[in-house]
């Protein structure tokens, strides 16, 4: 084993050698630590890893890779030519970990999200398929600073989550010094203990007490942390345990090597599991909803009842909410689906993570919270898309139409930061019905996907039946010659339609484009507005910055459109009050957009 | 005291009974502990909030308004019909606390920022002001599932904050149900301890025990929390302890004030603190950095001399870093000015909040990591708005150009998701002199403004003395007769400038703009281009949503300009590589500018 470990720091200062980057010092430290679980206790098919019974192994401390792609090539998943072409444009060997490498489930690379995640896949494991897989996580100490490792340490504890073993390389140095803790595990010990978890404090490059320590991990009725005080680039003198090192290839590799012990070619064999086991999930029977002409209803409501539906069409459909679900909604999915709900209390961090550690596993997961809560989680969505995660996201209270709890529960930014996150879809319904048609592409969807839902209830414009897909948009009126167009989704498309109401009785037919959209768009659709009417304006209840309003500006200007457009958003700080004062006093209710209308023409 | 207590609650009631809306119970549990803190321990001087030696109070659980403003009213800050105006449009007393109110130093309501900010308030008052002010927070128990909180906790055990005493209500009931630990103190107390807290658990309705617990809190030569179990709708047997009563108005105020003996007029005395005492800020003499002609530099080096450089010209700057200031270079400050440099180590939330907290009290922080892990701290900036607080952000690392770290670690986003901040600046410099000036003006803009670096070296393009302000923009090369304009900024600048070379030997002569202030943008320039040259190209190493080229589609749209626009940005997700292969992957680099003015002419 020791000559294993030997190979791994070796292959880990070579790796970060021929790229002139990587962490290989970082790699070192734990280097006895993970020879010793692919030797005794990890339980992987390398060539099989969509084996629903594999363990999972994910490197929380992501800059570690040349260690991770050493152990992949010491249990011959990859060989050594490709070990080497580390951080080389194309390669699978990326500076951080991705997906796009078959034994990968998530990126890391941002810290503190693997352990997050991992408590989503061991979630995934025991409570919804009563596998018998361990999730081992790989843990830096500096990470130990971010909350979201903390939110994670609550959760597993509170769930009794055994199949959840941390390992914690605590090597005393971050990128730029002594950490705060530095080599005192024991008040990162207490807190981890008094979050319900099993610890254990050892001497991560003693090679037996590793062994024993997992043995007896693996015993624990509790989640397991194993926090192991290490040298961070430990084998070589010139670097271990320095300030200095950290992130640079080693400045004399070929000696480093030679102090290791030199190239070796150990391989390890890693055992293998057994079968998947079966599982069942219970289903609940639910009606699709539909919604009547007449009423109004909530969007978020609408969210609710469709969820429980998708619920039971959908068994790998699974919801999340960060303890408002009694005002997202979610609780009517809860209510029928108690075994694929997860309370993930006020914690969006980890509720994003968990979705993200559930959809490795095939679940769907929906994860809703406010809105303006879910900015909260906002690295999680963007290490989602490199993850290439299946993510279906919920916002619900959105804008100043939300009224009196005031700007601090107001989604204001939430078009604008979700549409920026790398092939996400944003969808913003305003109809129930609708909200039932896009929350079912959404499930089908494969990505990140983003809903925004509405407090206030609205009337009813949609019939059930009629169609919706993400990158579309609905003509809600149109006389055939239309004067000017309205665009807008959400609450405001219901002040855009009692705009062009009175516009009407004042002799200017509005063409009014229900944008439920947002991205994709659906250029078409605009562009054909921008060439058959005399000006267009967007109303949005968000800031001006990145929402529908630029989302239209963008196609007309690509498409070199000379129609002009007037953006009506929010752009002033907004307070409390009834929503149609906030929405009036933001500029983005029908009085307003008469105005505008009758100022562009 | 009990009748304050009581009348705290009346009020309470009586706020949200008037408003239709509120969080009564919430507010009712945590009347005796802050009877108790205002008729024996808070020094404040409610006539004079701008006295600099007044404690301060923070309700982290900010839902509890109306508690806050029945306090004010009882120390005489406001009336009663103030108070019942409570939720009105125009009202000050808004649905959470903002600092439209003289008493308040921050908007909460986002849970879990409270007590991250008022670390930051401590760290002002202990470690550069050397008063005796002590800092209250009043939490709850819900949000202490947000690990943001945590972070708090740590830094404040770590930076041994004896002036911060943390009051946690622990009312057992969440939004829609009962809190993971319920009354069960003893594992959160237990994780405070081990942060280096000194902990108390008490019963939150036993007047002597808070007063005691308050007693002992202040002997404490460490950050002190009570943990205190309390009733949610304590006093109102309809609602007390009672699930179903979140965020609601009782069913029956009337029946409830009379069950709390009635309405008071009891009026507390709070303490006045004395006179705040002068403090010393050392100094470091530093030259205005300046770079030659000649010279490439990277913008985040000049962001570290830069930085250095405000540290000895203005004794309010002070720097924050999240344990990466060799990258970012904010390690420069800190070797100038130790005394005003906090390290927050790998926690971005604890860190935006520090600085929330050290602006509360006149000083400018600088806070700094890579753009990309900015994002973890999100939902504090958005607050930080709400808060009209002054913050100077920078984010390096930005777009694919870093190269071999990879995604994880690219910020792509960044511009997007910071626009959508309301009243945000987002500067973004090609050239470390241009970097200098424009950090300069951030130093003297009130507000939240945002610095986007680049990691790789690039060539000084303007002189020392150049100036540039926000909103500006700068034209790099022009003919008077120009067939095109291509806008970019930061590296993608650089690019364009080649292109431009390129394009003339072909006969082609470009107009070239560097846009380093994205928002507010320089429209005037943008138009003038759309009018005196053929088409428009912008370039940019982010994301196309809500970043350069969606800024200037706005200015075009909103124009009515027919002028074509091309946007190059990044459409494809990027994996690692030279940063030269990265560039021309996405689609960025020189030859592919080059390429789209030949196709858009």
């Amino acid at each position: 084993m020791n000559e294993l470990s030997q190979q791994l720091r070796v292959d880990s200062v070579r790796a970060a050698a021929a790229a002139g980057s990587g962490h290989p010092t970082s790699s070192m430290s734990a280097a006895d630590l993970m020879a010793v679980l692919f030797s005794n206790y990890l339980r992987y098919d390398f060539d099989a890893p969509e084996n629903k019974a594999n363990d999972h192994l994910v490197f929380s401390k992501g800059h570690a890779s040349p260690l991770l792609y050493s152990l992949y090539k010491a249990a011959g998943a990859i060989d050594d030519a490709e070990l080497l072409s580390f951080r080389e444009f194309g390669s699978r060997m990326q500076g951080h970990p991705t997906p796009e490498l078959p034994w990968v489930d998530v990126a890391t690379g941002s810290l503190g999200q693997g352990l997050p995640i991992s408590v989503g896949i061991a979630l995934a494991a025991s409570r919804l398929e009563n596998s018998g897989l361990r999730v081992w996580v790989l843990c830096g100490d500096s990470e130990l600073a971010e909350g979201s490792m903390w939110e994670a340490f609550e959760h597993a504890g509170y769930a009794k989550l055994k199949n959840l073993i941390a390992v914690v390389d605590v090597n005393r140095l971050g990128q730029r010094g002594p950490t705060m803790h530095e080599w005192d595990t024991s008040s990162l010990a207490a807190r981890a203990a008094a979050c319900g978890w099993d610890v254990q404090e050892i001497d991560g490059h003693d090679l037996e007490a590793i062994d024993a320590a997992y043995a007896a991990a693996l015993e624990s009725d509790k989640p397991a942390a194993i926090f192991a005080r290490t040298k961070k680039g430990s084998g070589v003198a010139a670097v271990e345990d320095k300030d200095g090192f950290h992130g640079k290839p080693l400045d004399d590799p070929e000696a480093a090597i030679e102090e290791l012990g030199g190239i070796r070619e150990v391989s390890v064999e890693v055992a293998k599991p057994g079968e998947a086991k079966p599982f069942e999930v219970e289903r609940a029977a639910v009606e699709r909803p539909s919604y009547e002409s007449g009423e109004s209803v909530a969007t978020r409501g609408a969210y609710g009842d469709a969820l429980a539906w998708l619920g039971s069409i959908d068994e790998q459909v699974v919801a999340l909410d960060g303890e408002v679900g009694n005002s997202t909604y979610a609780e009517r999915f809860a209510a029928k689906h108690p075994d694929r709900f997860f309370e993930m209390y006020i914690a969006e961090q980890q509720m994003i993570a968990s979705a993200v550690g559930l959809q490795t596993r095939g679940w769907k997961p929906f994860a809703s919270s406010f809105g303006a809560f879910l900015s909260r989680a906002y690295d999680f969505v963007r290490m989602g898309a490199i993850s290439a995660a299946d993510l279906k996201l919920c916002g619900s209270h959105v804008g100043v139409s939300i009224g009196p709890d005031g700007p601090s529960q107001m989604a204001l930014e939430d078009i604008a930061s979700l549409r920026a996150v790398f092939g996400s879809v944003v969808l913003y319904p305003s109809d129930p019905n609708q909200t039932v048609a896009l929350l079912d592409a959404m499930r089908e969807h494969h990505g990140i996907s983003y809903l925004r839902t509405t407090r206030e209830k609205t009337p009813v414009i949609y019939g059930p039946e009629q169609s919706f897909e993400i990158g579309g948009s609905e003509v809600v009126r149109s006389s055939g010659d239309d004067a000017i167009t309205l665009i807008a989704a959400g609450i405001t498309l219901h002040e855009s339609l009692k705009a062009a109401d009175a516009l009407a009785e004042k002799g200017i037919t509005a063409r009014v484009i229900d944008l439920y959209s947002v991205k994709p768009v659906d250029a078409e659709t605009v562009l054909a507005a921008a060439n058959e009417t005399g000006a267009l304006i967007t109303v949005e209840d968000h800031w001006a910055e990145g929402g529908i309003g630029e989302t239209v500006a963008g196609v007309l200007a690509e498409a070199g459109a000379s129609t002009r457009l007037t953006r009506l958003a929010v752009t002033e700080r907004p307070g409390s009050g009834p929503p149609a004062d906030l929405l009036a006093a933001a500029g983005i209710d029908a009085a307003h957009i008469i105005a505008a209308a009758e100022r562009a023409l």
